[in-house]
């Protein structure tokens, strides 16, 4: 049997490289040459022009594929994979810095110029908090692990309700109210996709505690901005701490950006040079699973709704 | 055997109060009946005034007696233990806040108001760095477990040089510039004496790589805030986060409120509601140690230095 013949593009990755040649594929240097193909750009644009008949396989670096199945370009014939998990630990550690940066409220000492008045700008104890994260997958795995010695309590949703390993109750989707109601942080990890969609609502926030803070490093569509603005404004939610917004760049005299106990990271949970690495673990993983016929990691079927 | 008399002051604590009425001993209210003290103002001044020959113990509310020392208040004939270790926990969160934040370079998002250019914002990875701490004592131990789930390289610092559980390689002070050579972030958590003045000085800052974190969590008088302002100016180290600075509030128009990659918490490390919990647990445990005649946890001689 003749080798697999792999193409990484559109720009060759060296940690990728170096993890392909442990196995035992053929890289090649056209896209034309190749049935299995690892592409590394985060748009669908121009994976479109290199698809051909004989490709098999395709590889996304992205973990979040909603405007891939919007673009239309994820072929049905064609086996689809995204790097989803890949990046868990660094967006659980992104997570994590915005949770502990909430409790001790950087945003109001950061920037500021000045010591303040003696006390003004205590924060709270992060230890012993509740901690809700909705969607809870890779990266709720990869938090929970690195909430373990802060003794919280984490509550998880899930599509399924599923148990999940290391939460004190898990909850599904349809039935989370519990988990709004009961948090410190509500912490969302979930996907963007039509049922996921603004969960965070006038509704869940209303749920919310006067001290809790939302949290968000999975999607900007999760949240219904404007009711998340209205609650900050109106002081019915502790704060909110984003990675993720909609629109993506937020722009210049969004509400959000004048809003109080808001802070606003640029999409920054997953640091590149985080990327190579990790990504190439999980091609390596992927085409150890090709050649085996196991399930792959991030396996993606376009017609469901991700 | 009459039971030891026990005054809390100047303003008595329900937290304080209630661990002290778990034990065989009478609660005064006049400090003139009490043989025991529970001292909970953070300054010397007006505990003087009630000092009277029958005081014993002297059971302090800080866990940084340099200021009590220098006042004189500290009579020799009396026994006083600190709140040492006390609040650990909560000083190691912050210390995790301020390395967490340094890593994400939250002081590059907050307060800008702005999304910025893409990629222009991302900072690195904090799991695998390499976490010198200097002075690991009790908040050394308590950060040790928080940085347990990041596989990071502890490099621990004391004056003993004792091997202390959880550092990849501990050193004595007095051999430690390996310590602040190798390490991605220095978490200075050592107390404030003339032994520990200025360990952060040019010599040691010029030890430290270019893109490595100065993170100060114990006294402003371990930092020569001149050659932290220089290092930063030059860009010869990659930032610092300190919540303890000299003098204390740092004045408005301060160098450092200018310095580049600088984050300044107000002294915020330990938030007053964590306050008279962990108080009161200490209470207990040194009135039960009291009674039974064991060594004091925070026991302070005045004539060492601390």
């Amino acid at each position: 049997m003749s080798q697999h013949r792999i193409y990484v593009g559109p720009v060759a990755d060296p940690a990728i490289v170096t993890e392909i040649q442990k196995h035992p594929v053929s890289l090649v240097e056209h896209p034309s040459d190749a049935d299995w193909i690892v592409w590394l750009a985060p748009n669908p644009a121009d994976l479109a022009a290199i698809l051909h008949e004989d490709v098999q396989w395709v590889q996304l670096k992205v973990a979040g594929i909603d405007a891939w199945v919007a673009s239309g370009v994820m072929r049905p014939d064609i086996v689809w994979s995204s790097a989803r998990g890949a990046y868990a630990r660094p967006v659980a550690e992104h997570a994590l810095a915005l949770l502990l940066a909430s409790a001790r409220r950087l945003h109001d000492s950061i920037g500021t110029g000045t010591w303040g008045e003696p006390g003004s700008r205590f924060g709270r104890v992060f230890r012993g908090s509740t901690v809700s994260i909705i969607g809870a997958g890779a990266i709720g795995d990869a938090l929970i692990e690195l909430l373990a010695p802060f003794d919280v309590t984490v509550l998880a949703v899930t599509r399924s309700g599923r148990d999940v390993p290391g939460a004190a109750a898990s909850y599904p989707t349809d039935a989370m109210d519990a988990a709004w109601e009961q948090a410190d942080y509500v912490v969302l990890a979930a996907p963007g996709t039509p049922e996921t969609k603004h969960m965070a609502n006038a509704r869940t926030l209303g749920l919310m505690r006067s001290d809790a803070w939302l949290v968000n490093v999975g999607r900007g569509s999760l949240v219904d901005d404007a009711a998340l603005a209205d609650a900050l404004d109106a002081g019915t939610i502790g704060g909110a701490a984003l990675d993720v917004t909609d629109p993506e760049p937020l722009p210049d005299g969004h509400r959000l950006w004048s809003t109080p106990n808001t802070i606003i990271t640029p999409h920054t949970a997953n640091p590149p040079e985080a990327n190579s690495v990790d990504l190439a673990e999980r091609v390596g993983a992927n085409i150890a699973r090709m050649l085996s016929g196991e399930p792959l990691l991030g396996f993606v079927r376009p017609g469901d709704t991700y």
